[in-house]
C-alpha cells in the first residue's frame, strides 16, 4: 500500500502538542495514521447523517483493511445538534460503549460534529482523547484545529464549552468533493481571514488562486489548508486559552458577524462563513473610516469576497437590521469583559489588530450609514 | 473588625496555585478574604436550601458589610441534584446574570454544591472562576479542594465532569455545628483516609483526638482540617489530573466502597463517607489476607472506625451481597484501564500502595468470605 505524500503540521502545546496530517486521498489509508491514537479493536467514530452516508464508507473500508472494526454514532446534521440534550445522548452512549480515558474518539464531519464530539471527550470521564476528521472546508481550516469545543445555550452560541485539544487531525482535502458548493464558499472565507490577519503575501496568493479552489482544484485547496492551519497552528501554541489577546486575531469579522448571524436567527439563511465574510468587511470598512486603514485596502477585501461569491456588507448579507438593534446582538458576546467588547480592526490587509477603546455607539452610527 | 487567626495552605500548581484559608469564625469575615477573588458588587453564591437557611445569612452579612450584595442560587439538597437539569439551568442562570470568564462563582456548600457549581464554572464561557466555601467536614477536607469536578450520568456517579481547580477555599469549622452528626461522621472517615495513606502519626492523632472531634471540639476539628488538607493539597500538586498514580492513593476505599454505594443505590441507607470507612476496612482485611499487612494493623483500623460509629464491613454497611455482585459494580469503576481495575492496598497503617495486578474474581471470593 502507497500513502499520498503528506504534510504534517504540529501545534506546539509542550504535552498537549499534536500533528496535523494533510494530504489529497488520506482518508483512505486513515487506519495507518490513526492506529497510534486508536489502540481498540473498535474505533468510537461520531458523525452526521451526510456524512456517514457520502465518507464514512471509506473511513470503514481503511480501517477494516487494518483489522479493526468502526462503532459509527450517527447524528442529525445541522447547528441545532449542538444541543444539551444530544451531549446527555452522546456521553450517554459513550459511557455505555465503556470509553476510557485513554481512548480516542473519532470526531467525523464539520464543525458541528467536531464541536460536540471534542466537548463530549472533554467531560467524560473528566477527559478522553480524541481524533478531529473534519469533513468541510470550514473545520479544516479553523475548528478542527486550536482544542476550542462547545454546544450551544438558551443564550446563545458557543456559551458552554472547553478547551480541550485533539489528540490528531487528520484532513483529507478530497472529502471537499461532496461538500454542497456554498458550504466551500463558506469556508473559503476563514481561509481568507488568516492572510487578512497578518499575511500580505498570503491574501495576494488567494487573489490569484481563490477561483480555482472554489472549482475543485486540488492543489490550490491543499496548500490553502497547509497555509491556513499553519498560520493557526502558530497562533493557538501563542495563546491557547484566549488570555494574551493574541488568539483573539483570530475572530477577525467574528463579532459583526455574530451580530449578523443573530439577526438572521443563526439559520441556513445565513452560513457562519458566508457571516464572517461581511464581517470581514465591516471590520475593515469601520477601519477605514476611523482612518485606520485606507479606503483602498477595504475596497480590495470587498472585491476579492465579492469575486469569490461572498456577501461582502449589510445588503449583500440580507440584513436590514439598524445599528441600535446590531450592537443589541454584539452585547452579549462572550469576549465582553468589564462592559466593554475588544474588536478586532485592520492598518491595513496582513494588519489586524485588537482595539480595546471602540465605542458601540460609534459602530451603531458606522452600520446606519454602510451597506 | 479582628480576624481570627487562620492556617493558610497552599495547593502549588504553578499558575493555578490557590490558597486554602482555615479558621474558626472565619465566614463572619469572609469578605476581607473573597474581595481578592470577587471583583463584582454582586456575589454570585450557589447554595442548597438547608445551608441557604443555616448558614448563608452570617456570609451575607460579611458581605453587605463590605459593601457588596449576595445574588444566590438556591438549589435543592441532595445527591440528585448533581444531574444534567440542573446544571444547565444553573449554566443559564449565570449566563442569564452575565457572568464573565475572570468573576469567580461562589460555591457554597457540601460535595453536591461544589462539584456541581465548579463543573458548571468549568464550562460556561470554556471556562470562569469559582471559589469553595465547603460546609460539611467532608467537602472541608476532600472534596473542596483538587479540582475534581463533575455530576452524576445515568451510567454512575461522577462520571461527567472536569479537572477545574477553585481560585481560593475559605474553611470554617464554625460550620459544622450545625451539620447532623451521622454526617460529621461520615466527613471524618475521609480524615482518618489521611493518615492511613501515608501518615501513620495522624492515625494516632485520629485515635486519641477522633472522638473529641466528633463531639464538636473546635481545636481538634481544626487540627484535623489543617492537617487533611496539608495532605491532600500535596498529593493533588504531585499528580493534579490523576495521571501518575500519586492522585489514586486518595481513593483508598472507594473501590470497595463504591461498589457498596452501588449495591444500596446511592442512597441515604449508606453515605458516601460511610461506605468509604466500610471500604477502607475490606481494603486492609483484604490486604492481611493477602499477606500484604498484619492482621493487627487491619483489626486497629478496623476498631477505630466502630469507636467512631462507621461502618466496618459488609454487614455494618448493611449490605448483604455476594463477591459477585459487588465486583459486578466495580467493573464500571472509571479507574478502569484495558479492561483491569487499579486497587489500593496497605503493607501497613500509612502504607497505602497501588496495586495493578489484582484478580476482581480473587476480590469476589474474599468477600463473599468476609463480613
Amino acid at each position: 500500500m502507497t500513502f499520498g505524500s503528506t504534510n504534517d503540521v504540529t501545534v506546539q502545546l509542550g504535552a498537549r502538542s499534536y500533528t496535523i496530517a494533510i494530504a489529497d486521498g488520506l482518508l483512505d489509508s486513515a487506519a495507518h495514521r490513526l492506529a497510534d491514537y486508536v489502540s481498540r479493536e473498535r474505533m468510537i467514530v461520531v458523525t452526521d447523517e451526510n456524512v456517514a452516508k457520502l465518507q464514512l464508507p471509506r473511513l470503514t473500508a481503511s480501517v477494516q483493511a487494518a483489522g479493526m472494526s468502526v462503532h459509527p454514532i450517527v447524528l442529525p446534521p445541522g447547528e441545532a445538534t449542538k444541543n444539551w440534550q444530544q451531549l446527555e445522548m452522546l456521553t450517554d452512549q459513550l459511557l455505555a460503549f465503556g470509553v476510557e480515558r485513554g481512548d480516542h474518539i473519532v470526531a467525523f464531519g464539520g464543525g458541528v460534529i467536531g464541536d460536540l464530539t471534542g466537548f463530549a471527550a472533554a467531560i467524560v470521564k473528566r477527559g478522553c482523547g480524541f481524533v478531529q476528521i473534519p469533513t468541510t472546508l470550514l473545520a479544516q481550516v479553523d475548528s478542527s484545529v486550536g482544542g476550542k469545543t462547545a454546544i450551544n445555550s438558551r443564550a446563545g452560541k458557543n456559551l458552554i464549552g472547553a478547551f480541550h485539544q485533539p489528540g490528531f487531525v487528520l484532513i483529507d482535502p478530497s472529502v471537499l468533493d461532496t461538500l454542497p458548493p456554498r458550504e466551500l464558499r463558506a469556508g473559503y472565507a476563514e481561509v481568507v481571514k488568516y492572510g487578512l490577519i497578518d499575511d500580505a503575501d498570503f491574501f495576494a496568493w488567494c487573489e490569484n488562486q481563490g477561483a480555482d479552489l472554489l472549482t475543485g482544484d486540488r492543489t490550490a485547496q491543499t496548500e490553502a489548508i497547509r497555509r491556513s492551519v499553519t498560520a493557526k497552528a502558530r497562533i493557538v501554541a501563542e495563546d491557547e486559552t484566549e488570555r494574551s489577546g493574541r488568539r483573539a486575531l483570530l475572530n477577525l469579522g467574528h463579532t459583526f458577524g455574530h451580530a449578523l448571524e443573530a439577526e438572521t436567527g443563526f439559520s441556513d439563511a445565513l452560513l457562519h462563513g458566508e457571516a464572517v465574510a461581511a464581517g470581514i468587511c465591516l471590520a475593515f470598512a469601520y477601519s477605514a473610516r476611523r482612518g485606520l486603514c485606507s479606503a483602498a485596502d477595504a475596497e480590495r477585501v470587498s472585491a476579492h469576497f465579492a469575486d469569490a461569491g461572498l456577501p461582502n456588507g449589510l445588503a449583500a448579507a440580507g440584513v436590514r437590521a439598524d445599528g441600535a438593534t446590531l450592537i443589541a446582538h454584539m452585547r452579549h458576546d462572550k469576549k465582553m469583559e468589564g462592559g466593554a467588547l475588544p474588536f478586532l480592526l485592520a492598518r491595513g490587509i496582513g494588519e489586524t489588530f485588537l482595539a480595546r477603546d471602540v465605542d458601540l455607539n460609534d459602530v451603531a452610527a458606522f452600520l446606519d450609514g454602510t451597506d
